[in-house]
C-alpha cells in the first residue's frame, strides 16, 4: 500500500513539462487541499522531470486560488540549467484557471565548509514526553502528521487572552510514519498553524498566500532523520492590515537545520 | 534629473505584459547588475502594468544567470487576480535566455487590528554617530547606498579571524537621498552583504540564487520614512556545501518593520 502522501503528490505525465494529478481526501483542509501537500506536488513534478539536476534547495509557491477537489494540471519547466543549478518555473492548473503558482531552484552541492549558525531548542521536552495533538474536531490533513506541543505552546487555545509572542514548537513526523524526503519536508514546511491564533488565542478567517522553503538537508541527512519525529520552531514578525508573515525551522532530532520556511498570510481581524 | 534608481528600474511598454529596459552603470556588480536593482526592475513592471491591483506585498526573484550589462525584455503576467490580491510571474531576459525568474504577490490592504511582534535593535548608534562605508574599492553598486555599520560589525573584515555568528546591522539609505517607494525597499532587500564574509572573515565567491522580500510597509508607512536611513539587521542560519541562507529585516527609524527578506545565496569555501 501506498502512504497517503504518495498517493496525494503522484503524478502522470501528460507531456514534455506537464502532469495530471488529483486532489487527495485525507489531505482536504478547510477549502480544498492542504497547503503543504499542493507544496509538494509542485516540488514533485520537478523531482520527476526527466532533465532535473540536483536535488531541490529552495521552493516558492503561491497559493493564487483555491483548488477545487478533484482532477489538475501541473506544468514544470526547467526555465535554465547551469552546470550546478537549476531553475523551474511551477503552475497548478484546473482548466484553464491558474490556482497555485510557482518556482524552485535545484542545486549540485559539494562537499566543502559547512557550519549551522542556528541552534535547535536545548529544553524541548522528548517525544515520548508528550501527548499527541487531538485532532478529530480539525481538517483531515491535521490526521495525516502526529503533532506533539509542549504545554502552553498547544494550538487553538481561543480563550481570547492573548499573548505577547507567537512562538511555538512542535514534533510533527506523518501518520503513518514515512521516512523523510524531500517532498514529505516542503509539506511540513506548511505544518505551522497560523500565528495569530498563538497571538491573539482567537479563530480569524486565514489562507497562506505565499511560501517560501529553503532545504539545507541533503538526501543523506533525510535519510539519517528517517521516519522519526523532526522538531519544528515558529514565530511570527509584523501582522498588518490584512497580512502577516511567519517563519519557522524544521529540525532534525539530532539539532541539524534540515529546512527553513516563511509565508506571508492573509487575515481578516 | 532622475534619481539614478529610476534610471537603472525604468521600463518602456512594448506588448500587453512585456517591457523592454537595459542595465545601468551605476548599479553595476562585480558580474551583471546589483541583484537589488534586478529585483526592483520585476517588481516594477507590475508596478507599472495597467492591470495592476493594490500594492506589493510578497516578491521572489531567482536568479538564473548573469545579466549581460546592455538592454533586456522583461514579462509581467497578472496570472490571476482576485478581489483583494492579484499573483505575477515575472521573467527577465536577454535574447531567448532567462536571466532571472520571479513571482509577486500584489494586495489590496484594509484597516484591521495590526501588530509587530518584532522588536527592533534598542542599542544601534545613531546613524550620525557613525562613519559611512568607504566604498571606493567596492563594486559600483555600493556607492549608490549611504551605508552606516557599528564599530565591530563592518563588512569586508578579512582577518581570517572567524566569528560564531553573522548578525549584523547597519543604517541604510539611496545616495543620493531618494523617498522610499516600495521598487526602492525593494532594492534595499538585497543590501546586506553575504553572511560568509561576516561569519568566516575571509572573502569566497558567492552569489544569490532566489531572494524572498515580504512587503509589510503600506504607502504611508513608506511617505513617513522619507529618504531617512533605515535600519537593517541580519543574520544566517545554516552554510551547507555550497549553498547558505540568509535573512533580514528593514526597520523604518521609528523601529517599525518595513520589510522581512530571505535568500540562498552560492558559495566556494
Amino acid at each position: 500500500m501506498p502512504h497517503p502522501l504518495d498517493e496525494a503528490i503522484g503524478l502522470t505525465p501528460t507531456g514534455t513539462n506537464t502532469y495530471s494529478g488529483a486532489t487527495h481526501p485525507a489531505y482536504a483542509n478547510m477549502v480544498g487541499p492542504f497547503g503543504g501537500v499542493t507544496t509538494a506536488v509542485l516540488l514533485n513534478a520537478a523531482l520527476l522531470h526527466p532533465s532535473r539536476l540536483g536535488d531541490p534547495i529552495a521552493l516558492t509557491v503561491n497559493f493564487a486560488g483555491p483548488v477545487a477537489d478533484g482532477p489538475f494540471d501541473v506544468e514544470a519547466v526547467p526555465v535554465r540549467t547551469n552546470r550546478s543549478t537549476q531553475h523551474w518555473t511551477l503552475l497548478l492548473k484546473q482548466g484553464d484557471v491558474v490556482c497555485t503558482s510557482g518556482s524552485a531552484v535545484f542545486a549540485v552541492r559539494r562537499d566543502t565548509w559547512s557550519d549551522q549558525e542556528a541552534v535547535a531548542p536545548r529544553d524541548m521536552p522528548p517525544v515520548d514526553s508528550l501527548a499527541r495533538l487531538q485532532s478529530d474536531l480539525l481538517p483531515p490533513w491535521v490526521r495525516c502528521y502526529d503533532m506533539r506541543f509542549p504545554p502552553g505552546e498547544e494550538p487553538f487555545r481561543f480563550d481570547e487572552q492573548a499573548q505577547q509572542n507567537s512562538n511555538t514548537r512542535l514534533w510533527v513526523r506523518d501518520e503513518p510514519p514515512r521516512p523523510l524526503d524531500f517532498a514529505g519536508l516542503a509539506a511540513i514546511c506548511d505544518n505551522f498553524f497560523p500565528r495569530i491564533f498563538d497571538r491573539r488565542h482567537r479563530p480569524v478567517p486565514v489562507g497562506t498566500v505565499t511560501l517560501t522553503a529553503y532545504l539545507h538537508a541533503d538526501a543523506g541527512m533525510l535519510a539519517a532523520q528517517g521516519s522519526r519525529h523532526v522538531l519544528g520552531t515558529a514565530r511570527a514578525l509584523h501582522y498588518r492590515n490584512g497580512y502577516f508573515d511567519q517563519s519557522a525551522e524544521i529540525w532534525g532530532d539530532d539539532g541539524c537545520l534540515l529546512a527553513s520556511t516563511h509565508q506571508m498570510v492573509y487575515y481578516r481581524a
